[in-house]
């Protein structure tokens, strides 16, 4: 595909930067047309690239695009997952370019969406416009792209129950991950899961002047921190009751090849500035991100936040709180045993709401499939090397979702890298990356059979 | 004065209207051409009122106003002291009417300000008003009205000391506090002091996507909610190292008498929908709130706290903390403790800095001076009942200052209640209460000697 790619470059560049610009935060109230455009230019670019239809559904939430182009009913069928929503940009003042005017700096694309997801999924509407331009599918292709994963897919497992005989293929094929670095590619085996929940600390009815009822009334931001304090011990062990009842324990050997991927802590140490790293007792960097479950506060708030000194005693605190999850462990019985576990250490003085938000399961890629295999020859001529299979801290709840629903594996070839910073201010993508993904995505499908 | 009210009482509302009506919010630099304003404005009223002279002077930072009516050397000198800044109005849509738009509702005045401190300044304005046109002024009456109470006044004691002769005294006269009830009206004896800081804490040198990194990187909110669950025990104390040290402990005696304040705990836990109190073991609710220093979280904020879910391990989270004081403890001490405190509890894997802001050390008036007698007098002719001495829990800092500077002790005849809310939505005055004030101001005069 390299030479398909030389020729015509500035023409997919062009293309991608047309999604780009559209600000479809899924998250946002304010961009729900925003949501529809992009819908509807994706489903124009998938017929321009070759599909037979492509069309865009509308759900309870944000629309799915679906299109496809069936060869033959006896070839094996791909189901390319993607999505085109983002998350939000905040804080703004740190991008160094607007997030939805995406540039060329360094040899990379920056943009909200640059990597996550839409300049992942493009790559695969390209390798395949190449297939059917250059007469070589020989596989049925269908895609699905939904505009609401970074939101928890709240609509789409229905839409695919709904649209299961549609959607029927072999494996499901996904770039929306990162790899180890561009000198050791991998392949995804596993996902966690993800349990997230807001929780809502009340203590006096109104805001209180902090002198007249300070020392006396139970700050609910004090009461807050107690409370989120007490959910990791001494050991870094998560304290809700049940928690780990469901985690299975990996046994010595696939501990060992775990490590066997490349890990320089002092490296990541440096990279994010800190003095030393923090997690479960007894487990390593890697395996605490990819094996083990984890509790975090995603976002903290109450009382003045503005300008200045104002001395209130608010009256409620908030905190969103998610967890990620190994497989085996059930997400809603997380968010469940959480909201239990909260509600029990609440102390007297305030009240305690606990609000579910979305969440997913995790799941596992057997590295023996055909999917696996030919992924793994495909990136290894690309890049050279053999890919290394990996585990993903990450969570794609939706993909546990299709996976039962369909009753195929998710195969994840993703080409991020760590240095994208995805989700933060200044996403970007590799142009390197962004090219070889395609190119390994061709090549997939050659080596491809059911 | 009551036939005085009741002849210029619509008057008197539209020009305290026309003082409500600017939104002088000292902590918001958007505001800074109000804060001009609103000091124009009350240097014209004063001359309006009587005043020889009053004039609107720069400083540092936002204006002060001095206003007086020398009638001769030999008669007592009352200095008035009082704010026009007020705080900011978040959360604004709690507001039932605009906080700039006074409004009359149940006989009360709505309005930011209405009460701390332009409803309470006024009063002193119009006594003195009538104080002249009726030809009974035996008083020397100085104002000084300052912009900057509720960020901690940090230019006037530099202002004070320059004018130090301008301001010469025998009583400051403030009317800025609250009483217990308007069935028991106090004249604040003592105030508390205040120590504010701001905190804040850096994980890593970025937000990270919580699936990547959750579980093996310190969240700095995490860390945080440790931090300050750490700074107060389960009895309540304060773990701030030397944060005791001055403190005086009251005598059993002093207790005793402080304890004859009505106090109603069914009542005051139900006015704020609490099932339980919650302070300093050993020490009941109102000396929790007057003569013990306390520790209260005064705003949060870290990571993703807007609609929706975001799987973000944040970079930094923040708080403001301040700590109340009681007489004898130095505030910048006790930042500095503090300060040295919280950098040394930092765990591993965090950096911490700590912001200090405005403080302000605690007072004590002797209830035996003759400022206090006469208040006493004034407010039990129009009360009907003899007012109780109570303590405060709040702090005007520059009082400590300007006793200091001036060798004076500074009388509060607040006539405040806790109904009116002050520093929070829906901010009121009692009517009853204003013009009671006016009353028990213009008699206060009528008693006071030297």
């Amino acid at each position: 595909m390299k030479n398909y790619i030389e020729k015509n470059k500035d023409r997919f560049l062009s293309e991608l930067f047309e999604i780009l610009r559209i600000p479809s935060i899924s998250s946002s109230e304010a961009n729900k047309a925003d949501m529809q455009r992009c819908a509807e230019k994706l489903a124009e670019q998938l017929l321009a690239a070759g599909a037979d239809s492509a069309a865009v559904y509308q759900t309870a939430g944000h629309p799915v695009v679906f299109g496809q182009k069936m060869v033959s009913p006896e070839l094996p069928t791909v189901l390319v997952y993607g999505h085109y929503d983002v998350q939000p940009v905040d804080p703004i003042e740190l991008w160094k370019s607007q997030p939805f005017e995406p540039e060329i700096r360094d040899g990379a694309i920056y943009a909200r969406g640059a990597n996550d997801d839409k300049g992942q999924l493009f790559m695969h509407v390209k390798a395949f416009e190449y297939l059917v331009n250059e007469g070589k599918l020989n596989h049925n292709i269908k895609f699905i792209l939904e505009g609401e994963e970074e939101i928890g897919s709240p609509s789409l497992g229905a839409w695919a129950k709904e649209h299961k005989d549609m959607l029927a293929c072999d494996v499901i094929l996904v770039s929306d991950t990162t790899m180890i670095s561009d000198k050791v590619p991998s392949i995804n085996c596993g996902m966690r899961g993800l349990a997230y929940v807001e929780v809502e600390v009340t203590g006096p009815n109104k805001d209180l002047h902090s002198g007249h009822y300070g020392g006396a009334v139970y700050n609910p931001i004090n009461a807050l921190c107690k409370m989120i304090d007490s959910l990791i011990d001494d050991k870094g062990h998560i304290t809700v009751k049940g928690f780990y009842d469901k985690v299975v324990e990996l046994s010595a050997e696939e501990r060992e090849m775990f490590a066997r991927a490349p890990f320089d802590m002092d490296e990541y140490k440096k990279s994010l500035d800190i003095d030393e790293v923090k997690g479960e007792e007894g487990y390593s960097t890697l395996e605490r991100t990819a094996i083990r479950p984890c509790l975090d506060v995603n976002g903290i708030w109450g009382g003045f936040i503005g300008e200045g000194a104002k001395t209130v005693l608010p009256s409620v605190a908030h905190a969103k709180i998610s967890m990620r999850l190994v497989p085996n462990q059930d997400c809603n019985e997380i968010a469940r045993l959480f909201e239990e576990h909260f509600l029990s250490i609440a102390p007297k003085g305030v009240k305690v709401r606990v609000i579910p938000h979305h969440g997913g399961n995790g799941f596992l890629i057997p590295v023996s499939s055909n999917a696996y295999k030919a992924a793994a020859k495909a990136m290894g001529e690309v890049y050279g090397i053999e890919p290394v299979p990996s585990r993903g801290g990450g969570s794609i709840p939706i993909l546990a979702d299709l996976q039962q629903i369909l009753g195929v594996n998710p195969l994840l070839m993703g080409f991020g890298l760590e240095r994208d910073t995805i989700h933060s201010p200044n996403e970007s993508y590799l142009l390197d990356q962004f090219y070889k993904g395609m190119e390994s995505i061709a090549l997939f499908y050659k080596y491809y059979t059911k």
